[in-house]
């Protein structure tokens, strides 16, 4: 029997899928263990891996094989066609940009990122403001081009990347809600917090035994250490395959809260990708469903799980056995309340699960603002604070404090921050159907026991790979499209006094 | 300007060598890093970037570059001309072997290495007789096939793709000459070392500290650590390219001295990469000029530098201070004994400097036979005892302990043993003309001062890349050709009593 245009079609998204593979490996390796002489041999071997997938992807055949592949539909499974679907998306995507543009994007990021790095260490935000036009301009061709393969709104056609079909319509009705909903919130949360106070750990806590304890809670939750590894790097981050899936966190002696939740954030996002469908290992299909599920998936594990109650009782006599600590600072209750205190700062990174959504729809904004025109690159550090004073009522008083803080902008990531708090809402919504199916979650996790609640993330979200659309995803799983009150109910419960 | 076709060609070299580089990374990252369930994924990466490679250079394309770059050869440069000489070496060796026939090696190697692990474990020769027969038939044809397209006898076909050039006749009156020389030295070092004792350390050293050692003295080597890095592994090794090359050695905690040698090893192999023409990193004729002279090139900093005198003289303060030990184990004198003892071992890789080659010669003697059929596979054991009775006096009683210690035959390595002792013999004739050159040259290491050795080394063999052939080479370094007694007479100096 001769192969089919579809079966012809697998064998060269099989390639293109084993090439990122090794681009993962490269990326992860640069982070955490290349030497840093060794970044322009790094570069060569990325562009060229870059170069085999594009010509995979731009070939005649395939756009050939595409068109003969979906007059057959009628004969492919459900999972065949939806991959179909998404073979179709990524030669779109692909195809709409081309190679020239690519280039000068590549080149304009480069020198952004650099700048921003100086701009930033020098609090100087001028120095960035040429580099980062250009990168805008760049950036605004790529979406126009995009947004017309696509037939939708150039700035819609970023988001798509993250966030397959969600409209800017959309983000922005439910921004307006969060907007409207937080800032109460936020504001009745330091108020009771202010009479529960919590004790920091003073000691230093050696960085190996903090991978140590890493390593055991990840185990405990059923990471597969058989095809994976946690290491330690600048920024926490998850690299790799289902095959060979490879976290990173950020430890310090002197802080192991944001270590701990490094560790948490990213098992999250790994959890999702052991997860996926192994049959489709090779295929679109197989992939997960974008970022806002992928962000989703990783703040559902790092907050609603991570900064619960439960999971500090689990975790805190572990943590005072394999850290050998002890004192009120190691107590379950005053970890929990470390771990969930709500604070008017400045700093995304460092932010609450309460403000955090607030620091992404202030970017949200000023990037809709920066992408048409209506603000000026140069103007930006003023339109922040005034966003920061409108949502969080206070402002900061450096650059490196403020618009400066993130590198998305200069490396050309605009689409990027809405998925944190588009994440945050989907991971409420399917909190909220799990402790409905299982009411004992939360019991089980204190006593160590994630079995239930990973059955039932694998069953409504991770095994799916990207079977269904996100929207439709979302529905089946929660019975409704992103709902910002269960967001907003979410927080009230967990943060207010009852 | 259009391209000239050597200038096409360059590109297209440069295309596989960025491959290559990226299969190095991943060939580290398998021994040092990779979770164990990871295997798969990486089998397809590697084969997926070998067959890239291959469509390279089996394409019409190529060929037709190769011919007419040939034909307008006399407006090329000395350097491009010997690149274009190692291009055709490349193309010939590439395109002599189907690749049915390289699958089928890749399936027998594969399968006879498994059971080789087997076989070694239980002690069970025969367990691994089928497979390395099966291997056998594979390597011949290859060695047919590739005799065919050099012109040159089957099995000299092997040994040309680890000595480009380097014939069967002259191997066997090179290795005539060492079976001569070699057991009286043998005889009479271990009779004047008896009367020498030296003391093993009692106590465990920390790993971490080991390292910490090994990379004191690689630095002050002069290795750059800005592109390199040192691991740990099962078995020492080198991978990678001079932009980012990575070494291992085995450490225990309870044998100092194999760690710290196996350090100065591949230390050795490193420099030589370090050390090649940087202006044609990318291009066959910046490659090194094969495993004899990458051999000698590791032995020589390995046992004809580490293993003196005045090397442990410098080396010893500093493994003191760095591993915090003291006592008579730690004196210079004492360590360079421990280095130097000669035994008569029957495991090739514990074995020293002056028997080591007596194990290399017994292999390529037996690989031979084994090869033209005159040996059978089932009657190795007999025959291997038969040799090591012959040339060392006494013989194993297990085959463990004797055919079965390598992986090298079932790996289909055959023409790969020799160059261990060809290296010797080169990297012997290289420090005689050195130490002619720079008579001083060991009261400088003892004084930590390696740059006079690495820059004739530099000179000699490092910076020459492929720009000659091995003959050439080794005749303008060391004014003659391959002269086993110039390997003997710096034994006899070295190790008898005068």
């Amino acid at each position: 029997m001769r192969p089919t245009p579809y079966l012809h079609l697998e064998t060269r998204f099989k390639r293109v899928h084993v090439l990122r593979s090794i681009t993962h490996l490269l990326r992860w390796d640069q982070e955490v263990m290349m030497p840093t002489g060794s970044a322009s041999i790094r570069a060569d071997q990325l562009a060229l891996l870059d170069m085999e997938c594009s010509s995979i992807l731009h070939s005649k055949r395939l756009a050939h094989l595409l068109d003969r592949a979906e007059t057959a539909e009628a004969n492919l499974s459900d999972w065949q066609r939806a991959n179909l679907r998404e073979m179709r998306r990524i030669w779109q995507r692909s195809n709409a940009i081309p190679k020239r543009l690519l280039n000068s994007l590549h080149r304009a990021t480069t020198r952004a990122e650099v700048c921003w790095r100086r701009a930033y260490q020098e609090d100087n935000f001028n120095l960035l403001v040429p580099l980062q036009e250009r990168v805008l301009d760049v950036v605004r061709e790529k979406a126009r081009l995009l947004g017309e393969r696509l037939n939708c709104a150039p700035y819609d056609a970023l988001i798509d990347e993250y966030d397959p079909g969600r409209e800017t319509r959309e983000i922005d009705s439910l921004f307006m809600a969060l907007g409207r909903g937080l800032p109460p919130i936020i504001d009745l949360a330091v108020e009771a917090q202010a009479s529960r106070p919590f004790t920091l750990h003073e000691s230093k806590i050696s960085i190996a035994r903090q991978r140590d304890l890493g390593k055991k809670l990840m185990k405990c939750m059923g990471f597969p250490f058989v095809k994976g590894r946690l290491d330690e790097s600048l920024h926490p981050f998850t690299e790799g395959t289902s095959e060979d899936l490879r976290i990173t966190s950020k430890f310090s002696e002197l802080d192991f809260m944001t270590g701990l939740m490094g560790v948490l954030h990213e098992t999250g996002h790994a959890m999702y990708d052991f997860g996926l469908p192994a049959e489709w290992f090779f295929q679109p299909v197989g992939r997960d469903r974008g970022m806002t599920l992928h962000e989703g998936m990783a703040l559902f594990i790092e907050m609603m799980i991570g900064r619960s109650r439960e999971f500090m009782e689990f975790a805190a006599p572990w943590a005072r056995r394999i850290l050998g600590v002890s004192g009120p600072a190691w107590e379950a209750e005053n970890m929990y309340r470390q771990a969930t205190r709500v604070r008017k700062s400045l700093i995304r990174m460092d932010a609450d699960e309460v403000t955090y959504s607030i620091h992404i729809l202030i970017r949200y904004e000023l990037e809709k603002d920066i992408f048409s025109g209506h603000l000026r690159v140069r103007d930006l550090p003023e339109a922040w604070n005034e966003k920061y004073r409108q949502h969080l009522g206070r402002a900061p008083e450096t650059a490196s404090e403020g618009c400066l803080q993130d590198s998305h902008w200069p490396m050309a990531y605009f689409g990027y921050f809405p998925t944190y708090a588009l994440g945050a809402i989907t991971a409420s919504q399917i909190l909220s159907v799990i402790t409905r199916e299982l009411p004992d979650v939360f019991d089980s996790i204190r006593n160590g026991d994630f079995s239930g609640l990973f059955d039932s993330l694998g069953r409504r979200v991770y095994a799916l790979g990207s079977r269904f659309t996100n929207r439709e995803l979302i529905e089946q799983s929660t019975g409704e499209n992103l709902n910002p009150d269960v967001f907003l109910a979410y927080l009230r419960n967990k943060y207010l006094p009852s």
